[in-house]
């Protein structure tokens, strides 16, 4: 494939390139930027709105800052597209074969003009507030810049940087890229001061980041690139910290992006050349049983209500669940650890919130699982989603959740195998009162077997025993009990070996009367999870056995921030195929 | 022992006893609840300073309002002593021998007037939204109050809570408790925009809190019960979220805790009738090494900066320290997010954070931890306090921090087991510039072996063979190692076994030649780890045994949120003495 043709960005290789274009040569520019954005994420998918949208305040900043001289932090750092087209990158948006070579964050192996390597929300402020003071005790001289919109702004974590910085003595910049969204609607007071001081052109009362004590400037055409150049030029080499607000147009110069910028954030591969904002219908799966499941349970229960934090798209919760659910739907925004203390406050007022959320975001509400929710047994379910070995950016790996969770007294966490073991646990964890349960939402296979499930999940840790053989038991976790019955069936063919099969159903807990059951006429007990091993289930079962006769193998990811690695090279390098499981087993038996 | 005497407080039972008091009767009562604030701290130690500056608020809050129909959530709930006091738990404050059966935090568990039990910050407001949001759905009518204060204001939870709570349509009641102070002094331009407000009795341009949405009302006598009565007055019942800002004293009552109110914040048992702010010389330990560390480091190299999150004096980091640090020390407030993303941005630029926290409080900043730090290996140093089995309250339980780090990847966890080991490894974790660097300081023993270490520690998971024996090992983890001793003495002693003694010196992995090497010539391998047993160190041995013939027996606590267990007992529960060990060892050899 070819590269795609351009005027300016063609003679753009580095920052400094930038700084001799003329304000006409920036507009042309522009547009190249958007046509390689829109080119990427039509081929490999990718964020597209909030990169649209922040394409001039890119220009204006690598034209009036000296990157990486001056260091740059995005966040979130998804809107990182037009700076990598300005830092030596740009084919990885220009040209296809280029386009996997380069990421969708913020990732210094690629560019000296990153600094970090980060993907979640909300970090910019305290990592920038660390580069300033660096500098300070070393003496040195140069702008810090976190550029934090897009949603960013409503995690605690953005919050407690602001507090701290907006008192440093020293140069400190903050741009907040206000395009009116977080990854859905924005939520929250905070918002609303936005609103106020976008239409008062900066001047409202109560300006929210001159209470903190920041000097503050507004630019209203936060896509003109010249107002912009102008604002920054204000603030560069600044000896105090000040936020300049920038008003911009989210999915700017794509139509679709721009009337739906909810639809626009993000896109998988291919849905740009359709040019539709529908996804036609789609097949039963988790995400249509459960918006089924919650829908008809609040028509008998108002006190159910759905919580998620900013990212309904995930859980395919659409305009139009949402709208039915009406006043049982709280979107918190990008705020986990409120969404968590939120749902412990539901429960313990006799609500029953549902909490859906993404493997990757739980990890930022972890003490509040453990002490708002946990040590309180407040009675909220959550759905974790997305869990699982994957392809996926090292920033959004889906592989940690399992350790989080699994260890944190009382919570029971679940993990169904098929369509009615998930929504059985799920309606169990909705009326029951006494325990915080979360659900491992299955990834990788959507199975149903037609068998309704009677289990009684209140006795805890009772695993279910689906077939008794002898000499091999394995232990098929959620979504890998499906490879726990493959690697059944080649014990079988391969060795002749006729192995117990069970579905542990509980991540949190040992069966101990089954797995004494298995010590009598059981060599081998192999554990099957999709996250990593380490602090996760299956160390569980080793433990167990340590004092037994039992061997164990567990299967599981190691533990490693694994970036963009095919997932097919992850299972052979884990071991998680029928073939190399068997082979392990004949070898120690 | 007798029950103090008290004229007022005595015929207190309940807040509707409260409701008929004159406020005269009032003043009396106040100073009622001051002295058994004094007698149980001088007694059995707790929070003093908080207590004592909250007594005339909650006397006002319970006038006010109907408890527990409206609901009042304490945040520190270490606040809530004189809340205790007229619930119907006097006694624990009046009566020694009663003294433990109250806890120092809120605790649903004694009383309906308790709705959760809490005891880390920040957390009142989102919890008690999601108390308001469940009473509007399920269409009841009571007043939710948060009582924020005493530092908990600058915990990301707290904003995030703030910030949605602040746009509901509904009654929603934050009394935010200014008593000019966190745990140690305030930090961050929220806390310069309470101290204007003070200045300005509330009247200042640019309320951070009135920027959020909020209505506005500000007390500037907080100890003022009438003041206070008047003002609760005004906005209960109302239809819309207010806070309600009141001044008070810190350690109002007590001169000595009024004085020096980071002194008088918490008290050991004894301390006050002593009547003294000063500890006296004190013996070596962890704390004073770590100081002499630090400030010999900082002396020849300025880019070392010790960073903490309002607990300086948990580290001994006192006044005369922070003094001779200036500008290399940061105290970021209520803050972990904010320190560890701190942390990452000093170490990326080149500077040498040493990042001092509790173990219970880490648990606050598990995401940051994971992306901001280990994702870039930023070499910045955390040195984790307090870790370990104790008698705690179940809200600041040291039990968590070994799952919670050591299964994320790239962090370097470290445990030392003496003097020699811990400088070296501080030294190592310093100086070098490729990984994210925690070490556990030890909690139980002070050991200082004389002998030199000269490990190198970037050599990762190498453990420390001590000495060489057969059939059994002991691996013996941080402060844990001084019990692997004595069970290997009691193994020749009891049994005549010269078993192997380790010390593993590395939490986060497995030294795979070592353990390897043990297959031929021992039967059993044993593990000591001073924190939960599931998702800890243990585990990763066991399944590294898990395929041989070794057995392994793990000790550590169980998964569980123990409250005030007497430490003696754990210790038996968990079989954590040499000669339960022993016992278990010759059960299965």
């Amino acid at each position: 494939m070819t590269t795609m043709e351009t005027t300016v960005l063609e003679n753009i290789n580095s920052p400094s390139d930038v700084k001799k274009l003329t304000i006409e040569q920036m507009h042309i520019l522009s547009e190249e930027i958007r046509k390689g954005i829109l080119n990427r994420v039509d081929k490999i998918g990718g964020h597209l709105g909030p990169d649209l949208g922040i394409v001039e305040a890119t220009i204006a900043l690598h034209y009036v800052f000296n990157s990486p001289v001056d260091k740059l932090v995005f966040d979130v750092s998804h809107q990182c597209y037009p700076h990598k087209m300005l830092t030596g990158r740009k084919e990885g948006f220009l040209n296809p074969t280029e386009h996997p070579e380069i990421s969708g964050y913020s990732n210094q192996n690629e560019s000296e003009h990153d600094h970090f390597m980060i993907g979640h929300t909300s970090t910019s402020v305290s990592l920038v507030a660390g580069l300033a003071k660096a500098r300070d005790l070393k003496g040195e001289n140069y702008n810090v810049i976190a550029l934090i919109g897009d949603g960013s702004l409503s995690g605690g974590e953005a919050f407690e940087g602001l507090n701290n910085s907006s008192v440093l003595n020293s140069n400190f910049i903050v741009i907040v890229n206000d395009n009116e969204m977080s990854i859905a609607q924005n939520q929250g007071g905070l918002y609303k001061n936005l609103q106020l001081l976008r239409e008062t052109n900066g001047q409202c009362e109560n300006n929210w980041f001159k209470a903190f004590g920041f000097d503050y400037i507004y630019v209203e055409e936060g896509n003109n690139v010249e107002k912009l150049i102008e604002a920054f030029n204000k603030v560069k080499d600044t000896d105090h910290p000040v936020v300049v607000h920038i008003h911009t147009l989210k999915g700017k110069g794509y139509e679709p992006a721009v009337s739906n910028k909810e639809w626009g954030h993000w896109s998988m591969p291919g849905l740009l050349s359709q040019n539709s904002s529908s996804n036609g219908t789609v097949p039963e799966c988790y995400e249509t049983i459960t918006k089924d499941y919650i829908l008809n349970k609040v028509k008998e229960d108002k006190s159910v209500i759905a919580v998620n934090a900013a990212t309904p798209g995930v859980f395919w919760w659409d305009e139009e669940f949402r709208n039915k659910l009406g006043k049982n739907y709280t979107d918190v925004g990008i705020a986990e650890q409120h969404a968590v203390g939120y749902s412990s406050g539901l429960a313990t007022g006799g609500a029953k919130p549902i909490f859906g959320v993404m493997t990757s975001f739980i990890q930022r509400a972890y003490d509040q699982l453990s002490q708002d929710l946990a040590l309180n047994n407040s009675p909220a379910t959550i759905l974790v989603y997305w869990g699982g070995i994957s392809s996926a950016d090292c920033t959004h790996l889906g592989l940690f959740d399992i350790p989080l969770i699994c260890n944190i007294p009382n919570i029971v966490y679940l993990a169904p195998t098929c369509k009615e073991e998930y929504l059985k646990m799920l309606d169990w964890s909705v009326e029951q009162t006494d325990y915080s349960v979360a659900i491992r939402v299955p990834t990788c296979n959507y199975v149903s077997t037609g068998i309704e499930d009677n289990t009684d999940y209140s006795i805890l840790n009772k695993y279910s025993l689906v077939s008794r053989g002898s000499k091999v038991a394995i232990l098929g976790l959620g979504d890998l009990f499906e490879l726990g019955k493959s690697v059944k069936e080649e014990l079988k063919s391969r060795l002749g070996i006729d192995a117990t099969l069970i579905n542990p159903k509980f991540i949190t807990g040992v069966d101990e009367e089954l797995l004494n059951s298995l010590k009598s006429d059981h060599d081998v007990v192999i554990t099957l999870e999709n996250g990593t091993l380490d602090g996760g289930f299956g160390e569980k079962i080793s433990r167990f056995y340590g004092n037994s006769n039992v061997k164990v193998l567990n299967y599981g990811a190691d533990k490693e921030f694994n970036d963009r690695v095919p997932l097919d090279e992850l299972l052979t390098r884990y071991h998680l195929k029928k073939e190399m499981i068997v082979d392990d087993i004949a070898s120690i038996i």
